[in-house]
This record gives structure tokens, C-alpha cells and sequence, in this order.
């Protein structure tokens, strides 16, 4: 095998970029041979030699492909990428995961049953935000000891405005039924996962917050969430679809000196501020009442831009599957970023603080009757087809 | 009358600060006229023409003063702060006016029956933070609505490192009998009451944070919270005496823009970010999904430094007296801090969410039974004369 044939499953947003970059050869090895989607006119475009399916169930089965791209509504990724396992496929799944805890337990176990019959099968989330150099810097310094012991980290990542046109522009998004969250669920994931892979995961989550606070929705958009650490680390992550201009600013310390991502309208900074010794031991040594350890300003050379994104999750699939490579970013880890998103969707409507791991069903259920009980009518601009309501609540 | 006569209690710390502030004419129209410090060796350096007190109500009652600056441990701020103010003096209390609410509002009423002999008596909170042309600015801009309404604000103001020599140099300090309380009582006062007369009271606060946590004392060291408003607005506060190198972070993000303070080891830069048009209005009329406002980067001309501050405050106090002057820090405004970080402590160490205004009386209790169970024992350099313990455990 020499090349790796994928099938997008979904075309009607993420999955046609998806499928614009491989027709372009933009991801070397993989060649896209088959679309699925609900609504045939949105794969009226791809060229007659790329067979086109209705239902994924088919695709999936056509024997036309090595792996699939699962790049549906976020309920489809547990059910598809099941189907998908189970029938012995390479999958790559958008993000998240699945939107629930219990959900992606499900998926993972299709996933663990699909490698007993072949350990090389390969299962990958589009945590294409992993690609980032300035991400993969701070994980470096973090996992080299460089920053030292983690004491507290705060993300206010609230650069993901959105229109009520965004909103409009799809009948499941920021449903219960359809989406199953909001700004947690959407545009989130790869913060938290990120937020997961360079500080771990929380033991304890609190949250605060707004359902439909700035659009006309029934789902959050807007979260402000504190998190307790085993090792006594706190954190703090703050997101809204309702703000501009947004802020993407990531401060992480440690005794050894503190970190500070900061993207925003005018350019991206990496700042690394060191301390020349451990604050703990400074607090305990030093005999001035108000002396401060000597701080280094350490400049990182980074790349300009943010990475290969998209392209180099892809690229990495393909390695992964022809040569054996090391997923970046492996899905069954997609499973931290859902429970945390769970944790801070529970306790915004809760008002309760959540401890960590979660109880899966607790969650599945108060989702559930939140579907059950929605008595809200979304706006759409879309045609009658893609009111996908039905097919969640059940 | 064409000065004002002061008399400073408590010249360990501040007090003696302020002290020479004053004797080097640094406020005009102020004479020093006494001072007053239970340890006497503390006096020796200040000249004969000065008289010398060890009890603060026999300098309250001497008529050599018609103003005092209360300047000792803070439980003290509400006792001689209720002595001088029933004694008819003008009176600048150091922060916080008093370590609780219940202790706050005693204070208050002494003054309004002080107000009722004599409707001119001033009394002064020495928020000097409140000098600092950068806040000025800030505050001015959300008045002026240049901001448009609040929708979110981030403090992170973790720059008060202090070492354990710090908080062994006074046998109060960090102390819930001494000092009544750790970061949110002594160094964060400044920070809760700008925040508070930028942003305005919250409806509710949550906290995580540590009691003891970076240093030996039974205090609070961090905390971490999350604040509600009535508006719908929400904040986030982060403090720590354990972190270095530490931020000065206060973001205000309103629905026409953002404002940024930044003071750090490298400076001091208030960021005016303005959107176009009003971000409510953008999210409903732009028909882009992913739109976003234009933006304005506003440059706001500031002069260098911080401000008159300590010296600034007591011009004013002098103005206020002398010429009739609006003080820039009443402390009956003071009580609004003290309740502010009442709510964080107690949500941080119960874990409860507490809705504002606070039954003064419930911390009141929680505080007293906290000092009645304290087994810590504190390392002091002090000399056994100022353990104030028994003066504060009743």
C-alpha cells in the first residue's frame, strides 16, 4: 500500500476544505475517492472519478476506501466513526470527538475492538491546533522542566465571535438535539484539548456563564470556568462566541518562571519570563521582605504563522497508517477535552462545582432531558432537509 | 484655619511612610504634629517638637491634632478609626477601613453620627491606587461610554510576591487574630476597590485558592474567583503573594471594545482596542458567518509613572478639610473592598457560591470561629512585645 484512498463523510462545512486540500495535493499519499452526504448538492462539484453517497453506511461498505474523514454534525462522529471501526476503516473524526463523555466511551471501545483484529489500525482527531509551533514550544518547555512545577494557568480565548448568520446557518447548530452545546462544543475543543495536553487535567471544574446570552440560541456562548489541579495547580478558561474583539491570551506558571501566549489582531508573541532561581526556594532563602527572584527575558525564535494546521493532521494520518508514524494527535485523547467541556457545561447550568473524572451517565441523562424539554425554535436560512432534529432526539 | 494638624498611629509599617512624607513637605498645608506606636522605640527617631503617644486615645484626646492617619495592624483601623471619628477628628484610615463588613459598618456609623455633630468632618480611605493616571483613564472611558456596557473582566494581579521573612517580620501578619485574613486583606485591598469603582459590585463570587499555600501561614496566599453582576456581566480575579515572576493584567472587555492594562517588568501600556460599531448590533445585522467588527487601535496619551499616590491622597484629604475639596477616596466606599474579599474567603474556604450583598453577621461569625480554633503557631523576628494576639481574640 503506497497510498491511503479516504472518504469525506459531510461536505456542507469543515469537509469541503478538507477535500480542497487533498484535490489539490496538498496532502502527499492521499487520495480522495469517495463524498457522503445527506444533502446531494453540496457534492454536485467533485469530479465523476470521486463516487458520491448519500448514506455513510454505503460509503463506509463500498470497499472504495482505506480510511474515512468523519466531518458531520458532532452527534455523527460517535455513530459514524463506529460504524466506520467496526468495518476495519482508518478514521479520522472532527472535532470533538463525540459530545458527550458517554458517547466517546462508546467510540473508544469500537476503536480498542477494531485493534484486536488489527493493531495497525489508526483512529485520529482533527486537533489540528497541535500543529502550532508556538503550542508545540510551550508543551516542549513545559514537559523539559523548563517552567518547573505548574502553579497556575488562566486562558481567556474569546476570539471566536460569531454572527447570528453563523448561527442561522445551519438548523443543528447550538441546538441540544442538533449540536448538544455550544461554544464548548464548537469552537472550543481544540483550546481545551490543548489546555489538557500542556497542563494536565483538572481534577475539580466551576463554571459560570450564559446560555443564548448574545445570540438567539438555547446553548451556551459563553463560559468562565476555574479548575482545580491534583498537584494543587489551579487554572482558569474563559470563552464567548459574543465578544469582539476577542482575546487568545494563555498564561501558564510555574516557580520557574511563567509563560505567555498572546495571539491577537496585531501579530503573535510567545513571552517566556524565567526566574534565575525556583520561587519556592527564593520564598524560603531569601531574607528581604519584598525582593523578587532576578528574571531572565528569554527570547524564543519561532516560526511566523501558526503551522500546518489541517494539512500536517492529515499529512500525519497518512504517515501514521503507510509508515508507522506517532499520531499527534491520537483520538482516544479527544475523550479529555469532551469530559472537560461536560464538566463546564454541567456546572454553568448547575451552579454545582464538578469533580473530576465525571460520572459519564450523569451527564448523558441531564443532555437528554435538555433535548427532551427544548422548547426552543431555531432560526435557519438552510432548506427544510437539514433540519436534522429528529434524528438526535431520542 | 490654614493647616491641618495630623496625628499618625502607628509608625512601624506605612505610618512611617507617611510620616516622612509629611516632614519633608511633601503635603503642603499638613503639619505632623504626633505620633503613636505601642513599641516606643519606634518614636525615638522623630524630633521632640513632636509628641509621642503609646496609648492612640490619649493622642486622640490631646488637641494637639484635627486630623489623624490610622496606619497600625487593620483590626485597629475600625477601633481608633470609631475613637477619633466620636472625638470629632478628620481621619484617614489605612486599607482596608476594616478587616470585615461587620467591623466596616460600625466604622461607617460612627461616622455618620460624627457627620451629624459636624457635617464638614472628613474621612478618608487610602486607596492611593486611585491617583494612578491609568485607572483614572480606565474609569473615565467606561463613564464616558466609550467602552459601551461591561460584558467581561479579567484581573490578574499576582505582582504581590512577598517571602517568608515578610510574614515573619510581624507577628500579625497572615494571622486570622492578628490580620484577619492573608492577600485579600493586605495586599489586595488597592485592587478589589479600583475593580469594584471600574467595574461595579458583583452579585455573586466564587473562589478556589489556598490557605498557606506558598508560605507557613494559616492565611489565605492565593485566590481565584470567578464574579457575577446583576447586569450579566461577568469578572475574574487572581491574586498571590507566592508567584514570581508575577502579572498585572486587567482586562475590560465592553460591547464597543476592550480595554488592557498591563504593568510588568517591562513597563506599563493601557491598550484602547474600539470596534467600529457596536458588537450587539454586528451580531445581528452582518450577514457573515464569521465576521467580525473592524477595530480601532486607540492610542491614549498617559504620562509616565503611577501618579501621586500616598501623597496624593493626603493633598486631597488637606484640600477636602481646608477647602471643601471632593475626596478621591471616601471611606465609606471602603466598605465595598472589605465585602468583596469577605465573599472570596468564604466562598474559598466553604466552597459556596455567595450571593452579595453578604449577611455581614455570618462572616462576622465564621472569622471569630476561625480565630478561636487557630492552633498555628507563628515564627515571628519580631520581639515578644508585639505579639498582638490577645489583643484581637475576644
Amino acid at each position: 500500500m503506497d497510498k491511503v484512498r479516504i472518504g469525506i463523510i459531510g461536505v456542507g462545512g469543515m469537509g469541503s476544505g478538507h477535500a480542497g486540500q487533498i484535490l489539490q495535493g496538498m496532502v502527499p499519499r492521499m487520495e480522495l475517492t469517495a463524498v457522503c452526504d445527506i444533502n446531494p448538492e453540496r457534492m454536485k462539484g467533485y469530479d465523476k472519478k470521486i463516487k458520491k453517497f448519500e448514506k455513510s453506511e454505503e460509503l463506509i461498505r463500498s470497499g472504495l476506501v482505506d480510511a474515512v474523514l468523519v466531518a458531520t454534525p458532532h452527534y455523527f462522529h460517535t455513530t459514524i466513526g463506529i460504524d466506520a471501526l467496526n468495518n476495519g476503516l482508518h478514521t479520522i473524526v472532527e472535532k470533538p470527538i463525540s459530545v458527550t463523555k458517554y458517547d466517546a466511551q462508546k467510540l473508544i471501545n469500537a476503536y480498542k475492538k477494531a485493534l484486536k483484529k488489527n493493531p495497525d489500525i489508526k483512529f485520529c482527531a482533527m486537533f489540528n491546533q497541535r500543529t502550532d509551533p508556538y503550542y508545540i514550544k510551550m508543551h516542549e518547555l513545559i514537559q523539559n522542566g523548563e517552567l518547573g512545577t505548574i502553579r497556575r494557568s488562566n486562558w481567556i480565548i474569546t476570539n471566536w465571535f460569531r454572527t447570528e448568520a453563523y448561527y442561522r446557518s445551519g438548523g443543528w447548530r447550538a441546538t441540544w438535539a442538533g449540536e448538544g452545546g455550544g461554544v464548548l462544543v464548537n469552537q472550543c475543543p481544540h483550546n481545551i484539548d490543548l489546555y489538557q495536553w500542556l497542563c494536565g487535567m483538572p481534577s475539580a471544574v466551576y463554571a459560570i456563564g450564559g446560555l443564548g446570552k448574545y445570540h438567539d440560541i438555547e446553548t451556551e456562548d459563553e463560559c468562565c470556568a476555574l479548575f482545580e489541579y491534583e498537584s494543587g495547580a489551579t487554572g482558569a478558561f474563559f470563552t464567548t462566541t459574543g465578544e469582539a474583539p476577542g482575546t487568545n491570551r494563555l498564561e501558564i506558571c510555574g516557580d520557574m518562571g511563567k509563560l505567555v501566549l498572546d495571539i491577537g489582531p496585531n501579530g503573535r508573541k510567545l513571552e517566556f519570563i524565567r526566574n534565575e532561581v525556583n520561587a519556592n526556594d527564593f520564598i524560603k532563602e531569601n531574607d528581604g521582605r519584598f525582593a523578587t527572584p532576578a528574571i531572565w527575558n528569554v527570547n524564543i525564535p519561532l516560526p511566523p504563522g501558526s503551522g500546518e494546521q489541517h494539512i500536517g493532521i492529515k499529512k500525519n494520518f497518512v504517515a501514521a497508517i503507510l509508515d508507522g508514524a506517532k499520531l499527534i494527535a491520537p483520538a482516544e485523547e479527544g475523550i479529555k477535552a469532551v469530559e472537560i467541556a461536560n464538566a463546564m457545561q454541567y456546572s454553568l447550568m448547575t451552579h454545582q462545582r464538578v469533580e473530576l473524572p465525571m460520572d459519564a451517565a450523569v451527564y448523558q441523562k441531564y443532555l437528554q432531558n435538555l433535548i427532551k424539554n427544548s422548547k426552543f425554535v431555531k432560526k435557519t436560512d438552510e432548506g427544510a432537509n437539514l433540519d436534522l432534529k429528529g434524528s438526535f432526539a431520542k
